[in-house]
């Protein structure tokens, strides 16, 4: 049976794909429902894929979590994007006076049963004034380690330390092991 | 037929209930969709709420809307109370330089014919340092023209002033020239 990706993202389908290989992607647009915690927004759009489709299914979640202020904006990052966007969330971490971050991905895989199971990958790094291009708050995000943000770094180097391609990967292991 | 008002909170049924008379109370918990656009969350609850009950319906949302940050956190102020609460949006404000802020209710009303109606009530303030109690950011909220914040005024004060109140009250003349 196919697995289904819930994204409407090209570049996420074709990361995901490179690495599972014969992923579908399915375009629907589900409510993401308000939360800090990214597993129950990725469990209700799961639910919510269930009830319509039958099969398997991933939905994703990438997200950046601040130390500064108790994880916000974590998966309501999109919000704080369209609203105050880069120089915002640096101007944020700069008040509170703490520029630790970390990038997460985590992923919700629901089974032919309707089981769902989560995977995670993360990457600590820096808030730091916006340099480079890239997508979101690539350009606020210096990975530990490293000198250049997510803006900065080709995509290659991107995609080497990519917390998305550590998530994938897990859930490659175990789809494995339950074949 | 009877008024439904979706919430959970006692109070808020209190004040509309003093406004409106005959409404009955209907605790049930239907997901808040993210946005930051009240109108869109409070349209979602009633056609869920259309979906499982008969009836009339009403759903209100009462938020803060900074003006430095483009009206963040707006409908999405419940996870900025969890997670950096009162001081942590006071020094929002302060990193920005803008202390203008609106404290905003909406309510949505889905008449027996499943149509929906908003109404709204709003009052401008000033974001400053937590003083008094209250629920929520009234400790942060000094209304235009007061020099006590929403939390340091009494109920009575407070209530003469409430958003929610004129936008219960419009409500209640829209019911009454539909009648």
């Amino acid at each position: 049976m196919a697995l289904n990706f819930i994204t409407g993202n090209k570049d996420k389908l074709a990361e995901v794909q490179s690495i599972l290989g014969d992923v579908a992607g399915l375009d629907i647009d589900l409510a993401e429902i308000q939360s800090l915690d990214a597993h129950e927004i990725i469990q209700a759009k799961l639910e919510e894929a269930q009830k319509h489709h039958a099969g398997e299914f991933i939905v994703e979640d990438t997200s950046l979590y601040l130390t500064a202020t108790n994880g916000l904006p974590g998966p309501l990052i999109k919000w704080f994007m369209k609203s105050i966007g880069n120089d915002g969330l640096y101007k944020m971490a700069e008040a509170f006076g703490n520029f630790e971050a970390e990038g997460k991905t985590i992923i919700g895989y629901s089974n032919s049963a309707n089981n769902i199971q989560f995977f995670e990958g993360s990457i600590k790094g820096t808030i730091v004034p916006p340099r480079g291009e890239g997508f979101g708050w690539d350009p606020i995000f210096q990975p530990e380690g490293y000198t250049k943000t997510f803006g900065e770094l080709t995509a290659e180097e991107k995609n080497a330390i990519s917390m998305r391609k550590v998530a994938v990967e897990k859930l490659k292991e175990h789809l494995k092991d339950s074949v």
